[in-house]
């Protein structure tokens, strides 16, 4: 038998850290995953380790990397990725994903927890590096402004087609540069552009919000060549009042858990440059 | 065998209303739990349920009486409980729980979902009613000016004494009410009071943090009386870089998942009336 | 303002021992939470320390008392909660809650998880100690020998009455000694009882279930004075296949996550003693 | 800008299926999810639905499929795949996912839960059809016979080497097939040589045992070509007593729950086929 693809990796890895400098304390609090690929297939048949770089290794390459400042997510990333490569004889292949959750300030050193999570997944190799910003858990809804009709029929349709629904949806967006940018202020606008282009499009379905969700990103930069969007339909159901002798103009819904549609697609320029390990 | 304390109810009612008058829509997103208890020792003994009211209908009711607006979860609460108590023989006893879900406004009819929940839970019988108000997933941070030393010690205790030390905690509060108040108003100064009194103490103690948080509450208005948190400890602890060669100036910490301390108590006014069912 | 009732500890301990005697090892793998209260007005008040045996060296002694062995969970719960009211002089009431995760042999020295949790709650202080034992995560399905009907109807009923259901549940039940007892034996018996009274029950509504489940659990033992239950009724609903020109005699069902029907209850024998801090 | 890749269905359809035939029923507890491909660049572009079958279609089909049985579930994924494909002129690609949740037998017509879930995920084409069996949520822990050494040291190493360590993991494997085969029988072996391995092999890295693991299922059947495994090294440390004065010799553990090692890997006979769209 023979072994096929294998990575490895620590998964996880809870890193806070306080900026003490100024009069305001900074914090950053991240969940950082490391993956590593390369020559590993001595581990595999026969258990000899030498190529392996340990996960703890890797654990604690992350808090040790972050006594110098972690700054933007992308950047630690990168500066993770690049060393686990070059610096571990075996290992081809390094990713490094980073999930920034959101705290608001409350005072100089106080915060509260905000909703919705940055993200960066950086992978890198002896040919070069690709970074892809994100964001995850960013739930969005509009009570108006959203149709569905028209859809293909066949003998399992039930669905009545509307002209105006709730539609709901926790967006994960991941987008793909081709070089360098100011990380903070290209999130900023990418989450804008989301935000932006959920309330502002009238959606015939959900894939055209996705759709134009992505073209706005893509228009905020430059250094963006590719949006990937992963949109659950977070159905709302109208109840049904009438054995109560109510009616139900659009009011009155049920939120369901199980099941959901899942809306998936990727928005790109046109003469992007090849993903290389981008997506790996 | 005896039959001994018996309830039933619905759990976990997903409503989310919409209010469509004027020019921008308003959106109320709630859970709603029902808990009835009464003369219902015939369904346990003999399967007769002529006392019973569905778990089904309770959710019925739910939404019917969401169809004239909900307002403030409060009262909302209190049309529902009132009601199961009144309008159904055996029934003595009903408490209806709440947790209202933030969204912040992106559009005229566009929102994005926010941190942290609201809640109420009131409890109603033929001699009176009671309201509980409360918030849960309020997760706050200080960076610093919290310390922890002075502690019993034995011959299992290890902890080094810290006179500084990252203090987070996720925020379950509730607070009773004597009588009715402006819920609305009432909520929003409870909120801004735990997370003042969390920024603002100098604590020697997550004890201490609590009993502030709660004397705050307290002072928000006449009609609280009672206030009780549970705090979860959620401990940072410095990570050792010294075998790196580097030192770690309460910079660089993990984020423990578990375990937690878990700290737990209430403040009450001086001469607070007799609780009744509020905590049923 | 008046503190309180107040209590602190430590939640979600995990612990796992392997017993290496004999040639073939156990395994016990335990979550443990410590609550401990007492006379603690100084740390709320003003942040004096002195009475708090930390959460951290309650961890520590759980971890050190499994050093000698842990037993039955009930015998490794009462060790602990009296350890810390004799040996720490403000704390009068302990309690210890150890949810005990299920593994299967594989072989000599491995183990595959199995469902279910085994639970125990001991409470102690100067006075006495308690003792209750139970069981969370049994989920179990009868697909037939379930009826709902004759129930009270209000105008907000439209369920239909049926004699004829899938009935579901995830059984959580806690049951109170009178004194000490075989306690593994005690389980299995409490677990059968458990298992058999809901396979045998002819259910007319989930509450006669809960009844005949703790009456049955009274019998396996005279230690045994209280069950506790708690029931989620996982709805299983028949699908509607008429639009697709097909009947569905009771065979195909949509299992919804909310809201659940949530039935509570207690059954005690005769004369049981007073539960004292049992149930704290 | 361009629309990329895209795919949609429905997620988490939770299917319940009684077979009444017989002195015995048969219970089946499914959650199937459905994605479907094709061309679908006018719902994204313009709005234009024509082609869209909707997700509520999807589910439907899934319900009433099931009125004739739903047997293995890689049958009933096969049935479903090719009638998306077949049947919806836009539809190019189908994929079904299912995850089979485990019963045992408690009665004639009664179950308890079980741990672990079986899965199977088919994808259809107008080329061909693939199937990939799996299983998930096998939770297995060996306590001895794990070594870890030799490994790679670099200036972040602080692990320590060990020749007996607590190894455990919760499995998530799938296995490609390369034609019809008994999928219930196949499934037993596989699952038995899964857990047959890992309790067999003296594992020197977990790399080792997941290859080890492959192997075993590959030398199963003759239909299955390649196996893809995922295993989170969930770390067990031993917990330092030295401070209170006892040793600890291999037999008091904290179970940490993050960061976690999370290793993954193939395992392919060697000339086996192409996957096509087994993996899409």
């Amino acid at each position: 038998m023979e072994l096929g693809d294998n990575r490895y990796g620590k998964a996880g890895i809870r890193l806070v850290r306080v900026d003490r400098d100024g009069p305001e304390h900074a914090l950053t609090d991240l969940t950082v995953s490391t993956t590593l690929a390369g020559d590993l297939a001595a581990t595999h048949l026969t258990g000899d380790n030498a190529g392996v770089l340990p996960t703890d290794t890797q654990k604690n390459t992350v808090y040790a990397f972050a006594r110098d400042g972690v700054g933007e997510i992308e950047d630690f990333a990168l500066r993770l990725a690049r060393h686990f490569v070059d610096s571990t004889p075996t290992i081809s292949r390094a990713r490094v994903h980073i999930e920034q959750h959101n705290w608001d300030r409350l005072g100089a050193h106080s915060f509260v927890r905000g909703a919705g999570t940055r993200t960066a997944t950086v992978s890198a190799s002896e040919d070069g590096q690709w970074v892809v910003s994100g964001v995850s858990d960013l739930v969005v809804l509009n009570t108006t402004d959203s149709e569905f009709h028209g859809f293909h029929k066949d003998e399992y349709t039930t669905l009545a087609e509307t002209d105006d629904r709730v539609l709901a949806t926790a967006v994960t967006a991941r987008w793909r540069h081709t070089g360098p940018t100011d990380w903070a202020l290209s999130f900023t606008a990418a989450r804008a552009a989301l935000l932006g282009a959920f309330a502002a499009t009238h959606s015939l379905s959900l894939q055209q919000t996705l759709y134009e969700m992505g073209r706005k990103v893509l228009e905020t930069g430059e250094t963006v060549a590719e949006v990937r969007l992963s949109l659950p339909n977070k159905h709302h159901f109208l109840v049904d009042l009438a054995p109560f002798g109510l009616d139900n103009p659009g009011e009155v819904f049920h939120a369901a858990d199980r099941p959901y549609g899942l809306i998936e697609g990727a928005v790109v320029k046109p003469g992007a440059p090849d993903p290389g390990l981008a997506w790996w």
